[in-house]
């Protein structure tokens, strides 16, 4: 359900509507617009009686909303979603595309630094860097945890850029929420309810990888989890689907770009290192993101990918970088895009 | 690595290897076979030196094991595990299947306590019902949670079945852990590394469920996570993956049974109910699932399923429960099985 | 559209209809049934004027068949197809099993004269054998072809057992419709309409494989194109399907066995060979075919298949066969079916 | 094998080893590169022997290609192929962008026209149009067959578009060699051998579009067959796979771009239309297409799609066509190409 208010709607005409739809058992999420305030209405207790809502002041009309998915619908909310960090101009699912880079895992300081500035220099506005790695094996490297966190807050500090890390459960939740800009839940746990009602509690952005066999009806409703906690801070990842398919390690499914763009106000990035698993192939596909109007790319970066602890094969050389933000900068104008303008890091540093 | 003792090997002699490999910095897991005990060695810091190890008394070789799957593997354990249950006959893995039914949730005592009775007459040794539902929607019946396992613990007292039932996080894997008698990591929680490892730490059997899109090699890894905590009753449940094919809700892939039986001695269970989402089609893939060599079966039952509060079109019917219980003790001697003498549900409840 | 005629309709009646049917542009397709006989509509020039039709002597009502699939359809025609030899009793789709056994290719008439008494001992029925190949590469072996052909009709003299063999065009078509005794149409060529309607214009058996994704509507559809041109004689055979699962060949999708046989009368055969790729996953999932409902199985045999010019790694030895037939002679009876009698070599051989 | 001749190996030199490779019981394929001949060998009887082809006069070496694929390969010719139309300079593979256009079937002379007229003024270079049309159900509309061939001949004389259309058998691929200007090989036939054979001894352009569930080794295997037959000119088309994807008719893989490219000297063109089955996807599918390197698109366009006999849904409108011309020549030169200038369809006409 949804409550559309009129546009000289009140504020204090919203929170009667919101306070009358708690009583009733039921958890409003005003959504802001540009001409209006819309009311989403979620809860399991059945269905909201919409007649004495539609008589409420303020109250323009009264949606049953049809799809599973409501709080991340474009029916609930037309405009899109633009994801901002304070005290800083870079910005996801704005009119800049979001270019996040960095190694699959923080190796150790010098590793993270190299490559932070070279990413910094060529542009990229948000920094990813593995911390705590879910692996296949329990054998295998797990990542550096806490000290990962903390080489990652210095790169801040130092290159301006934002800090995008993935949280893998309750622990590494509360610590990556201390120390990162962004939490990202990745494809494996897009659906562990468990932990994305947590990262919805958070009110910090939450980037949800696609799970590899995820429809775009069940990567909506992963992001429906984090947002009916109240955190509307949501980010879309596509990383490519599992198929038949063996010339990739994934299928990166860039179709479901626009089709995502008509059924929902979420910005989606594309992750063409995961989604192809080869370094060859991963500026073509980031190109071709961005061509089909992805909000930005996120693609792993390594000095040295041969000696990489984890995805050397799939990690570009920061010179590839440099390459594809060239690239970015002259397809972004025909999607009614641009790139960010690159961070002062000399400024960044002070 | 794998230190396969001589047969007339003491117990001290077992000891002292185990003891020896934890000073090297890693985990032995003295694995007890009909004919010798061999020493699984799992951590993430390289290669043992085998030189030292083949020099201890008591040992006859040391073997490299070359699949990424180590405990779970049956080059390191030949013999097929068998998970017992204290005060029972029931087991998972023997000779006898293992019959596990019951409701996709339990809603309520009546309910459950009907189901059950129906399940224990016609022979179930194992009672299934959900407490913590893992559900695509945030606003769908997420299950009744501790009430749901104390009643499924009265359905034991009462009629002498044992428990299982899923665990989605922290909280719910310790109150499962202490009301029921295996705790089942549901499909798409195969790669919650984070859970799996607290269930490697607890002593009871644990059932995991092949994720939607799982390769045979990443479901055994989700083995591996149990078990390299030292937790060595696992039990496999395949439940059908995810293809294009659309007549049934999932594919059922019946030939990953005797390809696990090759390459694992671990216990592997078929569920048929999600493994097709269609009533109709319940009875004839348990059949096949005896057939191919599975050591059970897993399915819903509901005695009016039109008004189930989940999966109520997959559920069968008690008579139909009956009708392939039926149909399994005939196909069982057909694989060198039998079905399991009924429970005395009389005597159960003194 | 569907004319159901009264019980006791006369044949001239019947013949009637049909005329009306052709006079009105449409193809008439009588389809005589135990109780009554109907008779299906088709063509593509729209929908027909039922008005006339209801009025015709001897016509009980018309119906409107909804699905895709008409003449393929349970709705046209309730009672289950059988497909029967003359000469023989061999069955495909009655109360017997129909067991199909031989080697990937022929390869010489030794080869195929061992492999084929072995078989026939063992009390197979049906004898295949690739005359001409589909290969996926043109610089494999491609088969003997008329040769092939001539060395299985040898067979079917010498042993009774009747022929399957593949045809993959318009001349392998003529010369297999002549020399043998069921036409198969490979996975590769399930959607060569073409080729399928050719097969509809013969008066023959023609066994359908399913191809590597097709759905069961498609899979019908292939069975429709053939019943559409007058030749209502089609067996069904699943063989596995593509999937991302990797511990086949190919995953072998049983569920499609009692899906199929909801909604259509024709028989379905499995191809537990082509199913898995694997020796030892053919006698699983054999029997696990006959559990879950298939007419029968058909399997790849060679005595020598480390040697075999195709598909050397997934055939069975004839040994191997002949414990096959053991278990399915036992599982045959759960689901009230049985194992055809033995053929009478020495007598089939006068 | 692989002959690789001297740069200044003589056509006599060429020819001589040719007619010795012939002699061996082999087949030579002679491809002229920019700086050597080299000559492909293939043929099914085993092995040839090197020793006296690396003696004969003009011979630099005499390597082995280990992959399955041959001809198709870039271990035997580096150079991008280039397929040329005499009399006019449209290319397919070229350093321009090859745009196909044109509706899904022919379905009257109005229709085709109109269209036409419209795609040859925005620039399109090919047209297509379905005149035998494989249809899922046999009472689907077919195709207007040799008419709608006549037809755009007709289109070909009047706008000076190359006509693109499908063969589906020995009288289709007669008819459409005879009126048409590259022939298409459907997704359905790519692994109908014998069409692949007789598409190899034509003399003029084959386009494969790639099966819905085949392996780039599959798809390059069928390009191998044609060429294996002496038709060098092979273009693939890829137009989406079937995966459990939902939210689009078929998953469009584009990273199979780039991955052929590192391993085909074959030209590649993406089909959005068919590759995402929805009319609003096409164009941001086609940018990104073009993006990720294609050699060109393939899309159907259609001026009343709403009334259209097959494929409304997915086909654009011509003003569509037209705004996606203007976006693919902005992105085409960040990857090297260009589109190609107009055809002077007043010119054309005379």
């Amino acid at each position: 359900m949804l409550v559309v208010m009129k546009a000289q709607a009140t504020p204090e005409q919203i929170q009667a509507v919101c306070e009358h739809i708690e009583q009733l058992g039921f958890r409003p999420h005003p959504l802001p617009g540009a001409q209006r305030t819309a009311i989403g209405i979620t809860g399991n207790q059945g269905e909201v009686d919409r007649g004495n809502l539609e008589s409420l002041p303020g109250v323009a009309e009264v949606i049953r909303v049809s799809k599973a998915y409501k709080l991340a619908s474009r029916d609930v909310k037309e405009e899109d979603t633009v994801v901002r960090f304070a005290g800083t101009d870079a910005t996801i699912g704005g009119r800049e595309l979001a270019i996040v880079a960095g190694p699959c895992s923080i190796e150790n300081r010098t590793q993270a630094f190299a490559i932070a500035e070279a990413l910094a220099k060529a542009g990229a506005q948000f920094f990813r860097g593995g911390a705590y790695k879910p692996r296949t094996s329990p054998y295998a490297f797990q990542g550096l945890g806490l000290e990962a966190l903390k080489i990652m807050a210095e790169i801040r500090d130092r290159f301006g850029m934002r800090i995008i890390t993935e949280a893998l459960d309750v622990e590494s939740l509360e610590r990556t929420a201390e120390w990162a800009d962004v939490i990202q839940i990745g494809a494996r746990n897009m659906q562990n309810f468990s932990l994305l009602r947590m990262a919805g509690r958070l009110r910090m952005p939450v980037l949800i990888k696609r799970g590899m066999s995820a429809t775009l009806e069940e990567f909506l409703m992963a992001a429906e989890y984090v947002m009916s906690e109240g955190n509307y801070q949501v980010i879309l990842c596509e990383r490519g689907v599992r198929t038949f398919s063996d010339h990739a390690r994934n299928t990166l499914d860039l179709s479901i770009v626009p089709a995502l763009k008509r059924v929902s106000h979420l910005p989606i990035l594309v992750d063409p290192s995961h989604g192809t698993g080869r370094r060859d192939s991963v500026l073509p596909m980031a190109r071709a993101a961005v061509a089909c109007g992805a909000d930005g790319v996120m693609v792993e970066v390594h000095d040295h990918p041969e000696i990489a602890l984890s995805d050397g094969p799939q990690s570009i050389y920061p010179a590839q970088f440099a390459s594809m933000m060239n690239d970015l900068e002259q397809i972004a104008p025909v999607v009614g895009r641009r790139l960010p303008r690159g961070i002062d890091v000399a400024a960044a540093a002070q």
